[in-house]
């Protein structure tokens, strides 16, 4: 199981700044949607600059032109994007041929897909390289968690699962309980008073559970 | 009926020499879904310092953290922003809310939404400024056109319609017997070898109808 640090700020500062505090203990860097729409690609090669061992994805969200936005990700040096599982089957398809003639990944994001597991199985047969598993921020303010799609959708196996949406160390036992092979977190750690030692104590649980 | 330049490029060099060339016949300034997350919010700054005369949108097809990232959007000089209709309802509500906050529009793309009427009719209720009938480009390719869907929902009055999906030159008389407030135009324009001629033509299409 891997840590994915979703950066959910707007500055290419404020990004750098959190990866230099937490970057011994996660895995993967995602720079955020908001992010990539305020900051643009150059935060994507600034972030493949600095810290060329981790891998980095782009959380682009695509819902058109999968192939188009994709390019110019791996281009700048991402290991992984995302597009929408509830976008039309060719631009998903559009960003796999991309992420897979690069030599990346792409992962399909459940986020507000109401039948998940018809879709987790169309996008399984796709051949997506992992699906996510997503309560949105303005979800979780209804007080939505991703813990229950992922109870049942992790029964499907055989496609890799990334889980996201307000998982905090409280929550991370639950989740890890389920072996998903990606776990996205990003307030817990980048709204904590020493994001660090978050980070390093929930890369603990993820070792400890592996 | 206003025309909308979608400013399908991945530069900001090559967008705003775009709008150089239109500028004569465009009412609105559309800063493309790839482009805004190429470039980042400095593409809206510089539209906005060049052509302060004309109305900005930023197509931010947001699926998550709506009033946050339309926030940002506005507060660098947008006029207008989307969110997806597929995004979940307190998304759509957070862009609105962003957009009339700051004296702006939002437009809710109905992008590959499957039942569009009811979506229409939801949109309606919230409160949405437009309601865009598109067809993406990825569909486009597979020979989709939002004609059928414009006809259809058109007849629902009392929501200000934005159309997209390849239109051009060719199409431009079927779309406008349907009255749409706003006429989304990219790759008919930014693909011609002369955009100005183009636009100018389009441009007085809309005006003759009107």
């Amino acid at each position: 199981m891997k840590l994915q640090l979703a950066l959910d700020v707007l500055t290419s500062e404020e990004a750098v700044d959190l990866v230099y505090r937490t970057r011994e203990y996660i895995d993967i860097i995602e720079i955020g949607t908001p992010l990539i729409k305020h900051e643009g690609i150059s935060i994507v090669r600034c972030m493949k600059k600095l810290f060329p061992d981790k891998s980095l994805l782009v959380d682009l969200k695509s819902m058109d032109v999968g192939a188009y936005e994709a390019d110019f990700c791996f281009d700048a040096g991402a290991d992984l994007v995302t597009v929408l599982g509830a976008a039309d089957d060719r631009t998903i398809e559009g960003t796999l041929e991309s992420a897979h003639r690069h030599g990346g990944a792409a992962v399909v994001d459940l986020i507000n897909v109401r039948n998940k597991l018809p879709r987790l199985r169309a996008m399984k047969a796709m051949g997506a390289d992992y699906v996510g598993i997503h309560s949105g921020i303005d979800q979780q303010a209804a007080g939505a968690s991703p813990l229950a799609d992922l109870k049942r959708l992790s029964k499907v196996g055989t496609v890799p699962l990334a889980v996201a949406g307000g998982i905090g160390p409280d929550t991370l036992n639950a989740i890890v309980r389920y072996r998903p092979q990606i776990v996205v977190v990003g307030g817990a750690i980048t709204g904590a008073a020493d994001p660090g030692a978050v980070a390093q104590a929930m890369a603990e649980t993820l070792r400890a559970a592996a």
